[in-house]
């Protein structure tokens, strides 16, 4: 059951069971320090510190490491229906460098979804409110489950 | 002077030198395991071996960084004219999952370059000659050079 | 002189009179039936009905039209500051079809402005508030004025 | 069954079959003058000539002719196994301007295909072989067929 076809309240719970379990097997995330600040169906926010391990020369966050918390924020928000996507494509805009200390903040909302597919926005800003990326990110197909049925 | 209006020869001292430059102080790259295989104006072949540290709980690759090796190699492709690029942006699909211990190969070219922009494209493939992602990266503006003039 | 430093009022004025003065030489845009609701510096609102000769035989309007419509919005925001841009790169995903009838609207924003460079988002919704198209453009350079100088 | 499943020979005349039932249809490929010149399964080389009614004021092309040929020949290919695509997404790069009188090719190659969606890469380029443009499409599902069943 989809849980748009949900009521709301059940459809809150199955979120935050599903993008939880994600969290707790995402080695990935956990190694970039992403904490997920809000939780609902179809929309994530996520926080992330640049840390001196993720910085050049220059004090500028790496751009992959951009991308990748905005794509973790990206599978979060896919995944908030208990669905595991599989697949996809991505695009990202840098607009702004990022900087050694900034406190980043990721919005992910979907922008559409079918049975078969998916379109995430996610948008990481930094402590003043100021854009560093945008990112649009596609799902290509679905199979399985992330939380267990109870 | 451009690369493109050097010699072959000096083009691509050039090439070496500005790549040469910027992978030493690439910490990114460095931490990735990041080897680059051929270095040519406009044309990168770099390798990078899927660690345990790099796969989810199924073997499979994070996504963050095999984009992120992509994009250091579209890095080192718009700089082997020793020109910086910064901003722009890039879009990748992922075609086929990376596993633990799979050799990975990028492929980058520049596709176009004019003074102010540039395109490339980065193919990554495994060890068995399939494609596991296509990037295409644009810059969008050039400032100061990577290795210093001699 | 960026229009970002004109005040309002005179940033006003040069969008107007530059997005008149290429509405004027556009063909395309003619022939689409696209009409300009609104201009303000860096945002855009158009107009544009689906005509019998846009459709295929199962009244779905052509995505390439919907593009052109995007586009056209893209390229009359860009040029909001009276500058013309050049080169470039445009992504689109088509969320919902359109329909013969429809009565499409395009709302185009920049979300990043440099002197190389920038980005716009256009939203392509229908008559019923349903989002058809989400358009990003990236303009790679400027060469020009749109509007001739007073 | 699909094509990639089938004798080279069946596939092939699948692939004619699909293609020319989907252009006798296709009214926007008829009105830019899209001329075929070469089907196989998950290939298609198409021709385009720019008329005087397809440029602007500068004799250049416009864009949204440009994205509508490849997107057309995307769709001529995505077909090409006898299966209707929808939705998606596409990025196109401009890299440099067609003219008019310029003869166009768009040369389409799936590059990824599964059950449930395709990645195919369109570049067009003009009579001289210069690049012209490089589009990425994507389809996001299938459903139905284009040719009937025998």
């Amino acid at each position: 059951m989809a849980a748009t076809e949900l009521p709301d309240e059940a459809a809150q719970l199955l979120a935050e069971r599903a993008v939880s379990a994600m969290y707790e097997r995402d080695v990935a995330s956990g190694a970039l320090g992403l904490r997920i600040l809000e939780v609902r169906a179809d929309f994530i926010r996520a926080a992330m510190s640049v840390r001196a391990d993720m910085v050049n020369g220059h004090d500028l966050c790496h751009r992959g490491l951009i991308f990748t918390f905005a794509d973790s924020a990206f599978a979060f928000c896919c995944n908030s229906h208990n669905v595991v996507t599989v697949g996809g494509s991505a695009s990202i805009d840098f607009i702004a460098p990022a900087r050694k200390g900034d406190e980043l903040v990721a919005l992910a909302k979907m922008i559409s979804r079918t049975r078969r597919s998916g379109i995430c926005d996610v948008v990481v800003s930094n402590q003043r409110g100021e854009t560093i990326a945008k990112f649009r990110g596609r799902s290509a197909g679905e199979q399985g489950t992330v939380a267990q049925e109870q």
